[in-house]
């Protein structure tokens, strides 16, 4: 709690205070009250400024000076990107060459160098060692004290925002991935609220984390599954962040393609909000009814919003 | 002013305080710091429920539980409807045939009445007279006090959030249809900063604001003209709107509809906000250069985003 208190501090004036978003009409459907942490309107357009911020902050300045490396699906590409832009450092950033063409544009325009890769194919880290053993510094996507403390910073202005709209969460909903939004939530919500429960949304085929809590230890994604979740695609839970999860989080469920889908096209017609596959799986969760909400409060993160204007197109067009 | 003072207390709790936001990024691009007042995440999607509500809270009881009737494009139905529901009184609304098919829905979902009319043939009074000869009571769109005060309470919140933001305001850019908006922001804004100045946008081919100014009197638009901005698509300013905005702001830009599809998409792609056409013309008036921003602290208020999936997929799809 006091690295997520840290990191608050750290950014200030770096990352946006978004906006905890409630929806009238969605609360009377759904029987309960519906708190959205739009972390779609965070500077990059989703929660990975924290963390990615908060661990070039805590660099030694002349080890910082060298410059960062980074492996991301791009969100936490474009975190990076911009922090290292902000710091005045070079960025070498290996992405998935089948990300999102709006991620990869927005990374460049950043002034990163970008590095493609084979998500199925190649190890993520033998293709940024080069770069490494010249002095660079990895920022990792999640698996890192730093890294999970930026993040929670979210859980904190929930906290704060909560409060602030008289309401006390009964569950925080987040979607998850490598597991550090989902640990950094956690450690921030149930710091000032041990009753509240979290819990963890991940995709189908890529419910590591659920897999990895129920045996106990972390097991990896078995291969030969896809996603339109592209931001949630990680291999397996980290060594952090399941550390914290296991002992934070209520549990874990999981959402298939459709469901994530319907959930984008509620939160552009209701919400007003663009929200990507990924980031739009807590919604998900609560409009398949997996986690219930009548007569609860339930906070959900909308944890990012880059997705490409063509495939958005597409997602949306079907619900007329 | 102490009109919109009273709005203020009568929304308290009913209207949505909206976010200001800001993006580092298109401030970088643009070379000035703009804040968003995102209208779009207020209640029914528009702010069209402030006017309405505050209407309908300001009748006597008597009269008001008798119901009211409204003729609108869409944004205002809702707003009407919406209020009328938490009254728990009837509503019945006339609405352009060809008005977004989710807005009609939206507003038969409330449980208003709707009765269709010909956006380009039909006059409007003429269309909800048997309704007010039964006693009901008319809720205009914007040619009443009670109306613009409400809309008003849009400029009251951005000059407390802008002052909470570090900013002061050299110019408020909102959306004109007729005028009821513009009316009451320019009220509240110029009233604690005269110096900022207040500018409409209208679309092209409906600038009768514009023209009835450049003319010193009320002109109507000339027939013929079609617009994407539904939300805009007024026969002329309102006497009393007029009278204020010809007072109090200081001029109105027209844009065309391929501006305004530009910034739904710009919305889209930097904001993460869902923007009808009509709501998003403020930013096609900076995107297009009409609006000089560098420089400057300029706030563009996004009135709403009540748009068709499909009809946003097809605006969306071709910025890939």
């Amino acid at each position: 709690m006091d690295d997520v208190c840290a990191a608050a501090r750290r950014l200030a004036g770096i990352a946006v205070t978004t906006p905890l978003l409630e929806n009238a009409e969605l609360n009377g459907r759904l029987g309960g009250r519906i708190l959205f942490k739009a972390e779609t309107l965070q500077r990059t357009g989703s929660f990975k400024i924290r963390g990615a911020y908060n661990k070039i902050a805590a660099l030694d300045p002349a080890k910082r000076a060298g410059g960062v490396v980074a492996f991301s699906s791009g969100n936490h590409a474009q975190g990076v990107a911009e922090a290292a832009r902000l710091f005045g450092i070079r960025a070498v950033i290996a992405m998935p060459g089948d990300a999102p063409r709006v991620k990869l544009d927005r990374v460049r325009a950043m002034g990163a160098e970008i590095v493609p890769f084979d998500r199925f194919r190649d190890d993520r880290m033998t293709v940024v060692r080069p770069w490494l053993e010249s002095g660079m510094v990895l920022v990792p996507p999640y698996d890192d004290s730093l890294i999970v403390a930026g993040q929670g910073t979210v859980g904190l202005e929930i906290l704060d925002q909560a409060r602030a709209a008289g309401a006390e969460p009964d569950a925080v909903v987040v979607p998850c991935g490598g597991g550090g939004l989902t640990a950094g939530v956690a450690i921030a919500v149930t710091g000032a609220l041990p009753g509240a429960e979290i819990w963890g949304v991940e995709p189908e085929g890529f419910d590591d984390t659920r897999r990895s809590l129920a045996e106990g230890r972390r097991v990896a994604n078995l291969p030969g599954h896809n996603s339109i979740c592209d931001a949630l695609l990680t291999p397996e839970p980290g060594a952090v962040t399941f550390e914290i999860n296991r002992r934070k989080i209520a549990g874990v469920v999981t959402v298939g393609d459709d469901e994530a889908v319907a959930a984008v096209r509620e939160a552009m017609l209701s919400l007003k909000l663009v929200v990507e596959p990924g980031g739009a799986v807590g919604l998900a969760a609560l409009l398949s009814g997996k986690i219930p909400v009548a007569g609860k409060t339930v906070v959900v993160v909308l944890s990012g919003g880059n997705v490409d204007p063509a495939a958005y197109a597409r997602t949306i067009g079907g619900a007329a």
